[in-house]
């Protein structure tokens, strides 16, 4: 566990001089006076704390539905490493045989990895045609086909509406259309921004009620600034205000308030939502709109979806990899990336989305200089050929 | 074998209604007529045959230096399938016990990697200070090692200067320093354009003899286009012409060539010499200029180097990656990377070859949106730190 721990307080008192109050909280902000209310948990008391200035740091909590049962013991929540410890304490001493995830993202289908894994029986309830709706459909069918190889129960376009509790233990799970027996639940059903503090201070939220910010990371209220998972950020792409709750964009908008901070400039450009996912063997990665967020913003675009694979096709442990790229009619500039495939296959996404931060059209990647060697592609990667697709489909020759 | 040709000459003529007439040699080009001189190895007759467009693809070949004994049997170039096949029907029935290889760089290690993995007793001999020199010296250090450690003997900063031949058979091989008893010996000494033929016909050659051509593969001559080993290509970071023989290049070149020369109308951009070579178990990239590149176009650099783990550092299998960025001084623009590493280090360099492309600096590729999750990065990835590394050299807190 200790590994898992970025920074402790110590490190933070000796390393870099900075007072890190764990188990501290702040109730109120004052910023008329430029304040905050701090609330010791271990020693019970209360005391105002002038600031300079103020960086909001308070991140995201889990999406849990106000549904009968859904407090039940047995049914845990994951966003804290000792969220974390408390599921594996549980399967390690409780025993249970069968498992619901709620949820089909990147925590839902990590979780039930971990749980088929550990040998538990797994099914997993998905409100939407598929697993992963941060891919396309026709992408997401890929893992859904997946988790269905290793064994996952797949309930796929079904609702959530509660437990069955008895004793205080959950019991099953409840959809719109069936009841699934549990001894042990997952929510996986994603993040909002835990801004309820700075909206009651009066600092401007934006979308999703994330805290509004700058390129800088300042919000609208002179010297209070916010990054991570309770903040806004930029998407290249769409070119509007988005909350994306990924550590990568959480590390970067910190780094940027930092220096800000303290005396330096910096400037956070915005974001993709570029990710990455392992479930057993298949991998998942996607970058910039999918087609469902173009369509939302107006544009129209084009597909070009290829199969090819991860190593040259003669080498061995060759693999399959679907690689489907997007751009826009017209002007053929990349909107944005998925893939699905087997060992090798993910970490592509990346030419991907350096190819949005550079405003690249799909005609430009085919001739982009990639790395070639027999343990990794073919000569033409499959990035190349997913972008040759895609121009073909821009000419009219698909 | 036959998963290792392309397109057979039946395919590109059922397929693609192309006559490909394999074992026929063109003996002289006559630009003024517009025809060539064409012999049937097999029927041992010569004739002239006309063009309208004439296309330029005759490769490159390797460089067999004119030494005592060089052309002895057990000696092998490496240039065709039919060459590698060559080797390893000597390595199947001769039984040969110790190798030498002449030239640390792609061929070369992967022909050592591979007669190490037969059970040869393999020594490597290189000119340069370390093997790989397409990599700065600091970087092919690290493939040095990884060579010794696999048990290639390797003799670095010598020279070959001859082989000793009995019976017309290799017996040993002999540099400045030493001589090496060897059964077999492979040169793989790089190659060079192919280009006698179109230079004695009065064809515009440029860098190391290649095939002078524009960005849509016209060679200086009305009528006749050139693409692949035999071409020069355009270096997008030193916007000079270059010769870099790759099939990556090769293949693109060929596309371009074939588009225009079928009516349509494309162009090349340029070559970053993009490289990626694994031996055993150590993966090796580059792209852009190194160091000694970057002297001899009189520019000045900072460098960005950094050590770090090829997947989160607490996930099991994470290894050891070291990446070296090259950033302009004063501009910040990335000049080029380099790469080492285990399993999972090497493809990054695509990231790189991409920001190339797109003329980022240092400093743009720190908020670069790369894809994160414990089985392939830390939450920065290693290409972010080695951009932090070189912008704070370049900001004089290195």
């Amino acid at each position: 566990m200790h590994k898992l721990i970025a920074v402790t307080p110590e490190e933070f008192r000796n390393d870099y001089g900075i007072d890190a109050r764990v188990l501290h909280e702040v109730t109120e902000i004052d910023l008329k006076n430029r304040r905050v209310l701090v609330r010791s948990l271990a020693e019970k008391k209360e005391w105002w704390e002038a600031y300079d200035h103020l960086m909001i740091a308070t991140g995201a909590v889990p999406v849990r539905p106000a549904l009968p049962g859904a407090d039940a013991r047995g049914i845990y929540g994951l966003h804290s490493l000792e969220s974390g410890i408390r599921v594996r304490t549980a399967v390690d001493t409780e025993n249970p045989k069968k498992a619901v995830v709620i949820g089909g993202g990147y925590i839902g289908l990590e979780m039930a990895e971990a749980l088929i894994m550990r040998g538990l029986d797994v099914s997993l309830v998905e409100q939407a045609g598929e697993v992963m709706n941060t891919l396309d459909p026709d992408m997401g069918a890929l893992v859904s086909d997946a988790l269905l190889k290793v064994g996952v129960k797949l309930f796929r376009g079904e609702t959530f509406e509660g437990a069955e509790v008895s004793d205080g233990c959950v019991r099953a799970v409840v959809t719109n259309n069936r009841t699934i027996p549990a001894d042990i639940v997952i929510l996986g059903l994603g993040v909002r921004p835990n801004t309820e503090l700075a909206g009651r201070a009066g600092i401007a939220l934006g979308v999703r009620k994330a805290v509004k910010v700058n390129d800088r990371m300042q919000t609208e209220t002179p010297g209070v600034w916010a990054a991570g998972d309770c903040a806004e950020s930029f998407h290249l792409v769409s070119r509007r205000p988005v909350h994306i709750a990924l550590g990568t964009i959480a590390n970067k908008q910190g780094r940027v308030a930092g220096i800000n901070l303290g005396g330096g400039y910096a400037t956070f450009p915005g974001v993709l939502g570029t990710a990455v996912s392992k479930i057993c063997d298949v991998e998942v990665a996607r970058t910039g709109l999918q087609e469902k967020e173009i369509h939302a913003i107006g544009l129209e675009y084009v597909i070009g979806r290829i199969e090819s694979s991860t190593r040259a096709s003669y080498y061995p442990h060759a693999g399959k990899i679907t690689v489907k790229a997007l751009a826009e009619k017209g002007s053929g500039r990349l909107l944005g990336a998925q893939i699905v495939g087997v060992e090798g296959a993910a970490k592509r996404i990346d030419i991907f989305a350096t190819a949005l931060h550079a405003g690249f059209t799909v005609e430009t990647m085919i001739n982009l200089d990639l790395s070639y060697a027999p343990p990794y592609s073919n000569v033409w990667d499959p990035v190349h050929l997913a972008a040759r697709r895609a121009a073909a489909a821009l000419a009219g020759r698909s």
